[in-house]
Parts: C-alpha cells; sequence; structure tokens
C-alpha cells in the first residue's frame, strides 16, 4: 500500500489509500453500482467494503446497511452515488462519524449551472468546513492499481495492469479507451483518477501525489482546461525537478475545441499558444493523441529519461531504418555515424551485403542468425558517440510450436541490454497489440518493456530526450544562473492607469537601465530644431500624447527629416494630427534617425490565467503577416528569451541577410530578459508593455517605441 | 481468380495468375522454400504446385523433380531459388520449354553492384528477348490473396486477409509489418507484391494491373525511390480517373534517409520537395507511417471516397469530441453546426444534460441506452449540412456472457449506416487490434469496416476527402478547361546556349505575349536619357550583356534614377561594372521604375527525373529567408497556380497588408501559367527560366527582371 504522509501529496494520500470503504447509494438498479463493487473485489482490495442503501435488504448478492451509522466502523472512504439532491446528507452524516474521504460519482452539479451549481458550491462550503477530502462530484472515481483500491464505477474487466503510470484524466469517458490501450501496449497503471467538476480534489492536488508516490514514475494527463495555471505551474515544475516526467493531451487547440471543452465541463480555456510555450517551458510534454499520450508515458516510465539526441538504430530492415531516419530528422534527433572501431566490429558480425552505417539494417539474415539483432545491439550500444539506442524488434503475437529457443533469445538479448552503457528502446514496426505471449516473453526473460510502433516510438523518444534536456536546464538556472536584477519600480507606477505613450513609456524603461533611442519632448518648432541640431540630422518627429496608442495611423510620426525647413513643416502637421487635449500643447517628440539593424517587437502582455506573458518576433510585416513570434510564460531569464528568438521562422533575418549586420543575440537576449524582469517588477497594475520596434543593430540594441497600459 | 487480360495491367496478369508453379531449388535446408510452399499448400492455391531439385528425392515431404523438364506439364509461374550464378539457367531452361512468367527470390544482383550488376544485366537482356515476365531478383515474391495464388518466400501464418487493398513494396523485409498491421486492423489485401530490384518487371506495371483488377479497390506503396517519374505519372494519372485511390509512404525526407535508400537499392532518390508537389498533383496521398498507410488505403477500399469537407461528428464522449474537433482543423475539415431541425431532433433523443452541436457527445448515457449513439447517427445522417459522418464507436475485444443483444445493436447500426445519405466512417478511439469477437461483429451484423484510432482515422478521412477533391479537379480539367496556348516558340531556341539575360529573356517572353515592364536597350548616355524621356522619370538603369546572372551583385543595376544627371552618371557606373567583352560596348538597359506592388518570384527549373518544374513565391527575404515557394511540377493549368499561391505562407502579402493594393490572384495565376506553357514550348534545351521579380499590383502583371538558362 502506498501511504504518502509528507509533502504536498499527503493531503490525498488518506484519500487514495482507504482501509475500508462504504458505497452509499449501492442498488441492483445500478451499472455502477455493480461495477464499483466487482472492481473493488475483482482487483484485490483487502479491506471490507460495506453497502448502504436506505431501504436495507440484499443488494448485489450481498447484505446492505441502511446508513453509514449502522456500519460496525467508521470507513476511511465513502463512495457517493444517491440522488444530486441526498449527496450532502451522506457527507454530513460520514463526517458526523468522522470519515474524512469521499469520492462522489453522482451528477447533476456545477456542470449543469444554476440549482446544480448552488448545490455543488453548499458542498464544497461543507467540505472545506470539516475539512474533507472530496473527489468529484461527477466523476467515476480511481484506480489506485499500486495498492489494489479501485472505487471506480465503470467496468474494468481484466484490462487493468499494475506499472508505473500515473494517469489524471479531465474527461471521466476516456478512461476505458485509456485502459484498453494500455493493456494493449502493455503500460501498467500505478493510478488513475477521473477528476469530476473538481469541486473539492483538483487536478494539481492529485499529480501533487502522484509526485510523491514511489510507485508513479511518469504522470499522463488528459486535459480540457488548465483552471489554475498558477498552481498547475508550481507542480509541472515539482515534478520535473523531482524526476517525473508529465506527460498531457491539452485538448482546445481548434476554437471548436475550446467550445465543446466549455459545454463539456464549464470551464474556460485559455489561449492555446501560451498553454503551448508554458508547457515547453515546464518540461509538460504536450502530445496530440491518446496513443503517443501513454506510448511516451510508458515509455518515460519503464526506461525513464534518454541523456541525448544521438541515437544508435539498429534494425532488420533498410525499408524501416529509412522510415526511422525520416522520422527522427523530425524529432530533431541526430543519428551520428558510427565510430571506426563499431564499423569494423559490426562488419565483422552482419552478412557482407549488408552496409554498416547508421541506422544500421544487419537485413533479413536475422530470419537464418537470430542472434544476428543481439549481437549487432551489443556492439552498437559500446559506441562512445550515441546517447541511447532504438532497437527495432518486432515481438511475436502467437508460440511457436516449441518456444524454447525463441524465449532463450530474448533472454540473451535482455542481458544485453540490461547490460548496455546506453538506454535501449525497443520499438516494433507498426503499432498493434501486445499478445498474450508478448507478455510472456516479458515476465519470463527480462526483456524490457516495447514501445508501440516506429511512428508514435520516434516521437515518444524525441520527447523524452526534449524533456531530460528542459530538466537539465532548468536545474542549471536553479543552481545559480542569476535572473537579470532591475532597479525597484519608480514611485507612483502602483496608481498608473491608462496608456502611457513613448514619453513616459521610455523614460520608465530608461529609469530600469533599458537602453531606449535617446530624445527630447519638445514644445513649438525652435525647440524641435533645437534639439534636431543637438542630435544631427536626419531625425523623427513624433506627437506626444498621453493615450495615443497607435500614433502612425492618424499621422502622428515623421520619419527622415532631412533639416530644419522638413522639421517645421513635420511639427506642424505633427501637432495638428493630435486631438485636442486639455493639458495645453501637446508638443512633440524629436529622435535621431536610426537605420540598418532588425526591428523586433517586444510585447509583454498579462493574460487572465497565466499572468505576464512575453511574446517576441520580428517587426512589421512578419508579425503582421506570418505572426512569427515566439511566447514564454514570465519570468524568463536571457537563455530561455535566447531560445525563443532561435525558434522564430524569420530567424536567419537577425544573422543578417543581403549584407546586414547580424545581430549579436546574446546582447539582444540580455535586454528582452531585463525588459521582461522589469515588467514582473511593475506590479499587478500592468497590464501590458509593449517595445516597437527594439532596433538590434550588431551588438547595439535600442528601444524605438514603447507603450505601457495599465490597469483602468 | 483475376484474370486481367486487357489494359496495360494485362502484361503482368499472366504472372500474378498463374494455374500451375514450379519451386525451383526447392530445399529442405532453406526456411524460404518451406515457407513459399506452405504459403502456396495453406491459402488455398488450387492448381498443382511441383519441387524442382537437382539432386531429386524428397523435399518437404514430398517428391521432388530434377528439372523443369521432368515436369508433367509446362507450368505457368516458376519461382526460382537458385543460388546467383544459375538464375539464368533456370530462365533458359523454362523459356525453352516455353514457361513465361518467373519470380526470382535469388539475391545477390544489381543489388550487391559489380559482378552482380553484370548478372543481372544478363538477366534482364534475356527477359527482353524472350519477352519473360520477372518480379525480382531479390523479392519475396507476392501474394495474390484475391485469387488464392501465394507464391511468397516469408512465413505468412494466419495473418492473411482476403479484401480489396493492393500493397506494392520496395521494401521485403516490411511487408510481415505491414500484414501484421493489416490483419490487426482488419483491412483485407487483394494482392501484396514485393518488388526486389524491379529488372524487369516494375512498380508501374504492377499498379497498372491493380489499376485493372476488379479485385483491388484501393493501392498502397512503400517507395524508396520514384525511379521513373514519367511512368509513375502516367500511372497515378490513370489511378486518379479510375477512382482507385494511391496512398504511399515515401521515404528520403531526410537528407538521412536519402543515403540510407541509396545504399539500400541502389536508387536514386529525388528532392523530396518535389516528390511532395508532384504527389498532390496526381492525387496520391502521401502518409508518414506504416499505420497511416494502411489505415487510409483500407478507408478508401472499405468505405471510398468522402464527398466534401463538412463532417458530422457523433461521439459518446466530450474529452474524444474535443480531440476530434482538434484533429479536424489540423486536416482541414469543417464540423458545420447542425440544421435546426437536426438540433430538434437530436434535443429529443439525447439526455438532458446532453448539449447538442457538432461534434456531438451523446453522454455517457450509451451505457444505460444501447441505442442511443445508432438513433442520433440517424438524425445526424439526414442533415443536409454534412458530407460524411465520422461515428466513434468503440469494438468490445471480448465477447460478453450473452453476446445477442449486443450483436442485435450492431445489426440496427449497420443498417442505419447503409441506409444514411452520406459516407459513415466508424472510428474508435485508440489504435488497438481488432479482436476475434470483433471481427464476428462484421460477419454477422454487417457492421462496415472500422478504422483504428481518432489520431490516424481523422488523418485518413482529411485525406480521403482530399483526394475526392483532387479528382473532381482533374476531372473537370480533363473535360475542357483549356490550358493557355502560347505562340511556338521563336526561331533559334532549339539551338540556343548558355545564359540569355534579361534583354534576350524579355524578348523571348514578349514574343510569348507574357507582360514584360518596357525597356530599351540604348548604347551611350545620350541614348539612355532620350528613352527615359520616352518612358518618364524615374527609371532604372541596367547592364545589359549575356550570361550576367546576378547583375546586382557586381553593381550592375542603378534603381529610382531621378533625372539626366543621375541617370548620366549611373549609366557610366554601369557601364563600367560590366565586365570586357568581345563584342563591342555592352550598353545598357532602361526601364520606366515601378512603385508598389507586390514582387513575386516565378522559376522554372528542369530536375533531371521529374522534368520542368515551377516554385512561385514571394520575392526578396521571403524566398531568401523563409523559402516561401509552392512547387508544382509542369504542366499547370492556371486554377493549379492559384492554389500554388494560396498555399503561401506569406499569402496574406498578396491582399494587400499596411495599405497596399491587393493583387488580381487570378491575372496571377493566368500570366504564371502562360510563363510555364511557354517555358513547356521551348524544348529541351531549356535548363532554367526564371522572372525575378514578377511584379503584381492589382491586375497588372509585369515581368521587371528575367534570365533563361539553356543547356551547354
Amino acid at each position: 500500500m502506498t501511504d504518502v504522509t509528507h509533502g504536498p501529496g499527503a493531503a490525498t494520500s488518506a484519500l487514495f489509500n482507504p482501509r475500508s470503504i462504504a458505497l452509499v447509494g449501492a442498488t441492483d438498479k445500478s451499472g455502477w453500482s455493480a461495477a464499483t463493487l466487482n472492481n473493488l473485489r475483482g482487483h484485490g482490495f483487502a479491506g471490507p467494503v460495506y453497502l448502504v442503501n436506505p431501504r436495507g435488504g440484499v443488494v448485489h448478492g450481498e447484505r446492505s446497511y441502511r446508513s453509514l451509522a449502522e456500519l460496525p466502523e467508521v470507513v476511511d472512504l465513502v463512495y457517493v452515488m444517491v440522488p444530486t439532491t441526498a449527496v450532502l446528507e451522506v457527507l454530513k452524516e460520514g463526517a458526523a462519524l468522522g470519515t474524512a474521504n469521499y469520492v462522489v460519482l453522482t451528477a447533476g452539479f456545477g456542470e449543469v449551472g444554476g440549482e446544480g451549481a448552488r448545490l455543488e458550491a453548499e458542498l464544497v462550503e461543507f467540505a472545506h468546513e470539516r475539512s474533507l477530502t472530496v473527489l468529484g462530484p461527477n466523476g467515476n472515481g480511481y484506480l489506485n492499481a499500486a495498492a489494489s483500491i479501485t472505487p471506480y464505477g465503470l467496468p474494468v474487466g481484466t484490462s487493468l495492469l499494475r506499472g508505473s503510470v500515473g494517469v489524471v484524466l479531465q474527461s471521466g469517458a476516456l478512461a476505458s479507451s485509456v485502459l484498453g490501450f494500455a493493456h494493449a501496449r502493455n503500460v501498467g497503471i500505478s493510478l488513475l483518477t477521473t477528476m469530476g467538476n473538481e469541486a473539492v480534489v483538483t487536478l494539481t492536488d492529485v499529480i501533487d501525489y502522484l509526485i510523491d508516490d514511489p510507485a508513479t514514475k511518469s504522470i499522463a494527463l488528459f486535459l480540457e482546461a488548465v483552471r489554475d495555471p498558477a498552481e498547475f505551474s508550481r507542480v509541472a515544475r515539482r515534478a520535473l525537478l523531482a524526476g517525473k516526467p508529465i506527460v498531457a493531451l491539452k485538448v482546445g487547440r481548434s476554437a471548436l475545441a475550446s467550445h465543446t471543452a466549455q459545454a463539456h465541463t464549464g470551464a474556460l480555456v485559455g489561449d492555446d499558444q501560451i498553454v503551448d510555450a508554458a508547457f515547453r517551458q515546464l518540461g509538460v510534454i504536450r502530445v496530440r493523441s491518446l496513443e503517443d499520450l501513454m506510448i511516451t508515458a510508458g515509455l518515460l516510465a519503464e526506461i525513464g529519461p534518454l541523456p541525448g539526441r544521438r541515437i544508435g538504430v539498429v534494425t532488420p530492415s533498410g525499408g524501416a531504418s529509412e522510415i526511422i531516419a525520416d522520422r527522427a530528422e523530425d524529432e530533431g534527433l541526430l543519428l551520428p555515424a558510427f565510430d571506426d572501431r563499431t564499423v569494423d566490429r559490426l562488419t565483422e558480425i552482419v552478412p557482407p551485403f549488408a552496409t554498416v552505417r547508421n541506422p544500421l539494417d544487419v537485413t533479413g539474415y536475422v530470419l537464418i542468425d537470430r542472434t544476428l539483432l543481439g549481437r549487432s545491439l551489443e556492439v552498437v550500444a559500446s559506441d562512445p558517440g550515441v546517447d541511447a539506442i532504438m532497437l527495432l524488434a518486432d515481438i511475436p503475437k502467437v508460440a511457436p510450436p516449441d518456444p524454447a529457443p525463441v524465449l532463450e533469445n530474448y533472454r540473451a538479448n535482455a542481458r544485453r541490454i540490461a547490460e548496455a552503457a546506453v538506454p535501449v528502446v525497443v520499438v516494433t514496426n507498426a503499432l498493434t497489440d501486445i499478445s498474450e505471449f508478448g507478455r510472456t516473453i516479458r515476465e519470463e526473460t527480462g526483456y524490457p518493456h516495447v514501445v508501440g510502433g516506429i511512428e508514435h516510438g520516434v516521437q515518444a523518444i524525441g520527447a523524452a530526450v526534449r524533456w531530460t534536456e528542459t530538466r537539465a536546464r532548468v536545474l542549471r538556472a536553479e543552481s545559480g544562473v542569476a535572473r537579470p536584477t532591475v532597479a525597484a519600480a519608480p514611485e507612483g507606477v502602483s496608481e498608473a492607469t491608462g496608456v502611457w505613450a513613448e514619453h513616459r513609456a521610455a523614460a520608465l524603461l530608461e529609469s530600469a537601465g533599458i537602453p531606449v533611442v535617446p530624445a527630447e519632448h519638445v514644445h513649438g518648432e525652435d525647440a524641435a530644431v533645437a534639439a534636431a541640431e543637438r542630435f544631427g540630422y536626419p531625425v523623427v518627429l513624433k506627437a506626444a500624447v498621453e493615450g495615443l496608442g497607435h500614433k502612425s495611423d492618424i499621422g502622428g510620426v515623421r520619419l527622415g527629416l532631412a533639416g530644419p525647413d522638413q522639421l517645421r513643416g513635420a511639427y506642424r502637421d505633427v501637432v495638428a494630427s493630435v486631438p485636442a487635449h486639455d493639458d495645453g500643447p501637446a508638443g512633440a517628440l524629436v529622435q535621431p534617425q536610426r537605420t540598418g539593424g532588425t526591428e523586433l517587437l517586444v510585447g509583454i502582455v498579462r493574460k487572465p490565467d497565466w499572468g505576464l506573458t512575453l511574446a517576441v518576433g520580428l517587426g512589421g510585416v512578419w508579425v503582421e503577416v506570418l505572426r512569427d513570434t515566439s511566447l514564454r510564460v514570465l519570468p524568463v531569464d536571457a537563455d530561455e528569451v535566447r531560445q525563443a528568438l532561435d525558434e522564430l521562422r524569420g530567424r536567419a533575418l537577425l544573422d543578417g541577410v543581403r549584407g546586414g549586420e547580424p545581430a549579436d543575440l546574446d546582447a539582444v537576449s540580455t535586454v528582452v530578459a531585463r525588459i521582461a524582469a522589469f515588467a514582473e517588477s511593475l506590479g499587478d497594475r500592468l497590464e501590458a508593455l509593449e517595445i516597437n520596434p527594439l532596433l538590434v543593430s550588431g551588438s547595439r540594441v535600442e528601444a524605438l517605441d514603447a507603450l505601457v497600459t495599465w490597469r483602468e
């Protein structure tokens, strides 16, 4: 029995590890009732299970009790299947007796709104008042396979395998498919939970438990909504540091799906790009299919992280080698050339007509020499240039008439894999079920977990490598590299409102040591000319008025003014372009005209759910037409910004095209990280801070225009 | 027995439909020999199978013959497993007796080079001389499941299902995986062929057969190389017109895979982007995995084409609905809102807590009311706004104790599906094997083919819809829309060599009625000024010399010349920039300066394998940095060009951004199609024709610069 008594997971430890259970609302008329009892009895729950039905009598062929009070003991967990309006009474009765843990299967609460939502609020209030732990309502319960505790309302049959993947689902209807697929691929489960409405126990509570649970090695999530991003970020980070990979199938990528999710759970689905960015930063592996969810989580649970991108590939098929090479490139994996010594040793092993290279095709001669694949694997595993091995090997579905030599060969390969200096991932050609004979092979020979098919297998290997890299980067960042420090926010910011246009925004940035193009705020043509002479022509002239978000749209910006006459004319035009204002003449800004370099857009926006987020991209049409920006959730360091810049499709522009000067990416990244840190220091009133453009020319980085929006 | 006696497939019809077979080189020592005999005996081959071994005696427990001449009859097919150097003798012996068809399993020919290649050349020569049909060498043979004729050298076991997918593999090693996966998904095969070296019978010969074969409804290919693109295009087009979809897993996308493929087959792998473009034009569905290959081909064979993108989705799960919505968007499918009448009728059927929308989640209430899904399907199928239906429904793996009500429900749904006004694609949640009970359901109730999992299923639906659209487009084009006509190529072109720079290239284009910016070829400053005055300032001046590929790199182009003084100075500079030349003073081109508009690049290049190909993209950094071009293999019509433009990532630039004038896309497409047709008319000496830029401003389309390269 898993009993997590320390750490954040302790809160739900008692919920998932009861020694006695009462099913309240048990009745022969309900399939849920029968399934729950069957699951508990059929999957080895060691403690007593009591059936409670107000009419008493025999239920499911057993004695039932009329109330919790009638039971011979105070149970650890009450599983509630009574009508919606009766649920609270059950909780009250149980709480009075001293039971702290509940699973509520009953629906009709928050998910239907109105009266249901009111009943749910009452339930939540009572639970908090009495410190009750309640899973659901509107959820099917859980399967703690690790501890053989399975209060779960749908038939599971024989498909539940015990193992090390923790599964948390925000859609109960998917549980059967997930279990069926996991069984087909021989992926074992530690705990599977369907969340229901998350009225009391939330997704993140369960993740906390799984992080602390020694039976769990990786965590698979089906997410309709990340309801509390800050809390999700906390547990995701905790999981990453604890070395427990989280794999998530998060729906709502399409506009349509986000409607569906709303209809289904009443939850708001956040902006999908932000989810993507946040997951990448947190090391949460995002997948798009149920297959990838369970195959990736299974690989990470059974084989563990993969230490690097350099994969040695050993196969018995040229065609498969080529499919693997294509998919490896998609996933950013490297198939390095083998070391000379490896080539020599392989040349002695493989048939003369084979070509020795990575990916290795040992040829169909495996049909004649069963040991060929294993001996080749052993050689490749000793190559100093590979971080991990992908071994392509199908598993027979049906036992041959004499299985002994087959099993002996698997035993030999199991030993080679166990002794290899690098992790070995065994992958089949295509995704089909592992048969009973396949399970036998594993059980009898110690052969490792087998990943289902090249397509999903290479994807999972890529994800495992990226997860390992993200973890290393976060650990490095934890262990010392300081985030940029900035001066405290200037006074007055805490009461700021409205839009601060360029001159105030620029002053704010300058106060934080962020490089801003020089500018003078002038009133009158003469002052403008005097300023221009100090900078030298050509100059730029901009209207200077609060709240003027898009100056250029109303003719408030004039570029490339070559001399005093042009400047004077421009001053008159620009000031005329500005709407009348109470505070007297608006004046204008004079700046030196910059030429060359590359324009970036740096935008920091507060999202209602994820907080401050950074968008960085190439300015102008690149942003407008291609929406070529990289997103990050704050905080970020210069490293993270550098990575964001590297993701841009127009990235090569920063290296200088057509003779342009290459941008000093370290300098840019440092400035952007400083801008981000400064934005964080500005407090809750900050809605948005946009620098457009941030001009980059070699190592010179300068904000040419800025806008700060405060909460009204 | 399938006997195709007409059409291009007739050549291989006898090969795939023999009435008697001899296995030459049969021996107890060879697994291939045993497997081939087992396959023939075990899969119902009705004719005689003779074993031939030079030593005679008992082989595989049967009488063997010493030679083909000893056999009691002249066989229709000889299956050859003798050593490499003895193969030709077998062919000679068979040919002398009158046998025309051979499968050569023996390896060691062209794929090993040297002496092997010489032996293969001899074999090919003899085959051509005697009109023999030879499959291989270095291939395992074929499985004509439709006709129960299975001369195939690897064990197949029970996994061969008869059906309507024709499979052609350029890698024999993948056949077992393909068969295993097809069996797991209950996808039946008409004919599976492993090609080997394609010394005589080629990939396209087999495709021709499958197009004519009434047992085949779709064709699945594993391709390492398209060895003869013209021939491949011919059969692909024939298949499209015949309504037989081709699905292809073509490897060699990565640089690495293309090396692998070379090593494996000695074939050159072409430029992958061209393959992609050609496949799209030909309606060949390209997939990236074995799973997608067989699932897509299976869907098309079993359910057929899908008439449109508007999909009605019926599921018992909110979570699954959301995954489907996301994946549908990826695939360009539409999930339209249901018609009011559909909503009303569904509202009467589904539980009150369900939300009636597309995708429809009829809820977990299906566990209580088995008919809920089928009745909802019936309503959605009558919605006038959907072209096809995706029904999400898992198939039980294990028969329940009383299967009768389950089967009755499947029978009712099978009837609803058969009677639906639109095609219904049944898809499971995740990709697992169909069990024996699953097969029973299909056999006993007429329930349709079930597609494996949302991930691959939605991909397959998207592919089927796109195939149907491509076919309709090609049929439309066939039935009348004329390709642009151009004047015959000017004289002298057939002897052209080297590079024709702008003034000659422009004249060539003008001769074909392609709009070119006006220009005058002038010698001397005075002539330049006179020309400029005719055009009006500002003007452009360009050096005019043959072979000057990149004028701007050497200072040979001057833009925006505002008056005669600037022009004279520019003339001196430009002429000085040009390398010394034998033909006297080079002179320069004067053109009016165009402003505004969008610059396109139109490039036509001859590729060694696919012939003339068109690349169209946005000019400048869009091409240089993003490589944002669309490719097409010629010929193209304006429709196809229009589609190519629509694929550009920077497509929105053509609609006008920041106040620019939107481009008239019909006008652009017409001009580009005319350029392409003109390039085709220029004959084999044309290497490349590039127009960069083609300036588009509203409906004005003008080539501003051009370059033609001829074969040396």
